[in-house]
Order: structure tokens, then C-alpha cells, then sequence
């Protein structure tokens, strides 16, 4: 399945991709859920019996939204492919190395991304971000993946700049400066993290490619070393980390600029595709 | 005024502490808002009007949940006092280092801060918060105190040895490790922040004091800062930072355990006491 979230003639809804259209799902379950994660909460077994629907709209007369509108948590990881810490010149991590991102710094598939007017170097990072759907603490790797929902691209916009003069949290949570979507692919549809490909590409040029097998913590040793400090609950946004090939470590470095197009293309998963806009 | 949030007899409300009973403002207000930060947002000329009205409940019948049950975002300073930055070792910094705390990592006055199994370097630290009241984007200094709903007691609880190998943001979210409270208490009853003065105590004895006209980043300044990243809402909360005399800094180092008693005491604003209980 691939889920998303919408909105369509003035009304916000989720639902279910099928072919080029969507299943309104919020409207087939009787508006009781106001978004797909609550949803994927309460209602994951009725969600799943409308697979196969006909569509009711065309995914043309969409605009999506981040597929999960409300998250609790969105917990990303800095430095987790073994190349890219080779290009920043960090030994690999023992640890990951975790900060939060608010949700309000998320824009969906189609959106703009904002380039601060008070940056220079508003940095790409292409990544896999997985949600989760049944909630946990203390989760075994072994368990992990059960409560993974399913899988979305990200693009970790960073203000490189305030990142690395000021603070991470500060550089990462200029407002709507990550792109995330377009849809969450559910798990059953991707047999194998690891043999999955990230390509990130600017202006239509291939900045980043790297693939899944490379994370130094994998989908399920995240989860575990998230859920051992916080729980996990329905709709958290994990984001995997992102491949070599990112601006700021280029010589000379390369960054976005309004009027630039970015992609972040993930094999099964699909193609977030975001234009970078300045602040107004 | 001295706003709190609550539950009595099952059912969560909010409202104002008038001696030591409490005006249901949840109830006064029709139940139209379902949190103190809804009724800020939306409603707080109503609010302001139910001042000097008789209680409903006693204040001992409450028990007192955080002030702002439902917060958006909750910002945190790192190194923000001249003395506390001395005792860690660390020069002063030049803009403020942030990071973020989850909203599940808050504990109300009189509930129990949780010391993580894994660790036994449980940490206090003792803070001004405040807390927003009117929205902004790219506020002023000159112009930020208006943002200002309140102030209240704050218990950064850190997890030093997560903190220190692995990240601040992985110590500082461990689930119900911060104090909040008891309540909010509006700007208008705090002539002067750098006149406060914060005490914290562990069993009892004084650990930390401070006054607050040693900050580094006063209130203004930090309303300014957080505000060119992300548009501020009612209910956010800014977390000042800590006076010198945390635990990890002293020499033998002095952490909490289970059944230890902590408060956080600010003038004006009142006493946050919380317990040390072991994650079962």
C-alpha cells in the first residue's frame, strides 16, 4: 500500500494510492480519524480491508501533504553511512548521534522548501525515513521491524552555516526546510532495507547515491536505541541519515538556491520532488 | 495570575490558582477549549476576566499536570549562565546552542522524574522556562516580552552519560526525566527576570543558585534568536538554561537515585518538587 495525505477541493483527508488515483480513505471510515496517523492507530485493520478500493479522486487533483501531518517525534540520525563520515571526516560513530526535528519544518512532496534569508548554505540531504505503526518501548531488534508501518523519502534540509557555527538543532529546524513523501510504502512492499538506493539529484545532476546496506545502524538497531528512551507511538518519523555526495563537503561546495529543483529517489519507495523557494 | 492545568475527580481541565483553591477555567469557559493552550490561543481575554473569581476546587484536590499539557515545541539552552559555563569547562558561547525536548519527557509538580535503568548519572538542573503567548515570527528583542505569556520552574533532568558519549539530544529525551511547574505565572507579576532568583535542592540541601542577571541569552534574546528559525506559538516553551553546581560538574560527582527529593525554587514563581522514582 501506499498511504498518503491529502488535500482536495478545500478538505484535508488521507488515503490510499491506487494506480493514479486515491481511495479517500478519512471519508470511508466515516471522518472518525482526523489524520492518517490516527488512523494507522485505531484503525490499521479497516484501513487495510480498503486496498484495492476504487479510487475517488485522481492523485492529479491532489495536493499532498506530509504523509503524517502530526507526528509525535521526528528522530533523525547524523552520520549513519560509512561514507559519509569518511567526507566529513568523522570516525564512525560507536553510537548514533540523534536530534529532533519539529514538525513544522516539514514540507510535503511538491512543496516548497524555504531557503533562509539569512543562509548561504542550505544543504541537500537525501534519506530513507521510516514510520512507525505499533507503538513500543524497549523494543528488540529482533522485534523491530513489526512495528514499522512502512517506508517515505526525506530530504534533511540543513542551514549549514547555523548547523555548524551555532547548533545542529538550530540548523536543522529552520521552518519547512525538509521535504518529506510523497507516500509511506508499506513494509510488506520492501522485502529488503539493505538492498534498497537513494539518488538525490539536483537540478536534474546526480548529487548523492548510496545504498541502504551501508547504514552503520540499520532500520532495526534504530528502533531499538530510540524506543530505549522514549516510546514509540503510531506516526513517528525516524529518519535513516543520508548517503556521501552532500553540498557542504564538496570542494567547492555546492548548495540550493531558490529557483532549484531537488529530488530525493529511493528505489520501490518513489521520488520526492521539492523546488527551493526563497523566504518572502 | 497563576495558571496550571490539572485533573480532578477523572477529568483534566485547566485554570487559575486563586489562594489554595483553583477556578476551573476548562469548566467557565463552556469546555469550548481543550487545554490551557487552546484557551491562550483563542480565548485569553476570557481567561484574563475569570481573575479574582471564587475557586470551584481546592488546590489539594488537584492533582497538577504540566502547565502546558500539549506543548508545540519545547526549546532548551544549553550553557546560558557565565558560571555555569565556567564549571563545565567550556568558554562562553557566542550564540545560543539549543536542542529539543519531547513533550512525553515532562513530569508535573509532585509526579515522580524517572531515573533511567541504564544509567547512574541522572542529572538536575534547575531552570527558568517561559512560555509563549501571543505567535511570532522574526520578533525583536525590543519587541519579544509581549511574546511572554508566563514563567515557570524547570528540572532539565539530563542523563549525563548518554548525554556526554552518545548525544544531548538521546540524554536530554529519556521519557519523564524534566520537571515542569507548578504553574505559570504571567508576565505581569515579574517586573524584572534579572532579579529572579532560582535555588535547587536535593533532600533538601542547596545545590544549585543563581540569579538571573547572569544569563548569557536573556528572555529577549532568546525570543529573538528562536523566532528567525520557526514561527512561535502559544503554549511554546524556552527553557533559559542552568546556574552552575550541576551534579556531573562536582567533584565527586552527585547524581540523583531513587527516593531522592528534588525542587527547583524561583522567586516569584514558586516551588517544583518532584521524587525520583527507578523506571520499573
Amino acid at each position: 500500500m501506499k498511504l498518503v495525505s491529502y488535500s482536495a477541493a478545500g478538505r484535508a483527508s488521507f488515503g490510499l494510492v491506487q494506480g493514479d488515483g486515491i481511495v479517500d480513505v478519512g471519508r470511508r471510515l466515516g471522518e472518525r480519524y482526523p489524520t492518517l496517523r490516527a488512523a494507522v492507530a485505531q484503525a490499521l485493520p479497516q484501513l487495510r480491508d480498503l486496498e484495492g478500493s476504487a479510487a475517488d479522486i485522481a492523485l492529479a487533483d491532489a495536493t499532498l501533504l506530509p504523509p503524517i501531518t502530526d507526528p509525535d517525534k521526528i528522530i533523525c540520525v547524523g552520520l549513519n553511512y560509512r561514507k559519509h563520515a569518511a567526507e566529513a571526516g568523522l570516525k564512525v560513530p560507536e553510537q548514533p548521534s540523534l536530534f529532533l526535528r519539529l514538525a513544522n519544518t516539514m514540507v510535503p512532496h511538491g512543496g516548497g522548501m524555504v531557503c533562509p534569508r539569512i543562509s548561504t548554505a542550505f544543504d541537500f540531504e537525501g534519506e530513507l525515513a521510516l514510520v512507525i505503526g505499533k507503538p513500543g518501548r524497549h523494543i528488540a531488534a529482533a522485534d523491530a521491524m513489526q512495528h514499522v508501518l512502512g517506508y517515505t523519502c526525506f530530504n534533511d534540509g540543513s542551514v549549514r552555516d547555523i548547523q555548524l557555527k551555532h547548533s545542529v538543532t538550530a540548523g536543522k529546524n529552520f521552518v519547512a526546510t525538509g521535504g518529506i513523501g510523497p507516500w509511506i510504502v508499506t513494509r510488506d512492499e520492501v522485502p529488503d532495507v539493505g538492498d534498497l538506493t537513494l539518488t538525490t539529484r539536483l537540478n536534474g545532476q546526480e548529487v548523492q547515491h548510496g545504498r541502504l546496506d551501508d547504514l552503520i545502524f540499520d532500520v532495526p538497531a534504530l528502533i531499538a536505541y530510540v524506543s530505549a528512551f522514549t516510546p514509540l507511538v503510531a506516526g513517528d518519523v525516524i529518519s535513516t541519515g543520508t548517503p556521501e555526495g552532500v553540498g557542504f563537503a564538496r570542494k567547492p561546495p555546492l548548495f540550493m538556491k531558490p529557483g532549484d529543483a531537488i529530488e530525493v529517489e529511493i528505489s520501490r519507495i518513489g521520488v520526492l520532488k521539492n523546488e527551493i523557494v526563497a523566504e518572502r
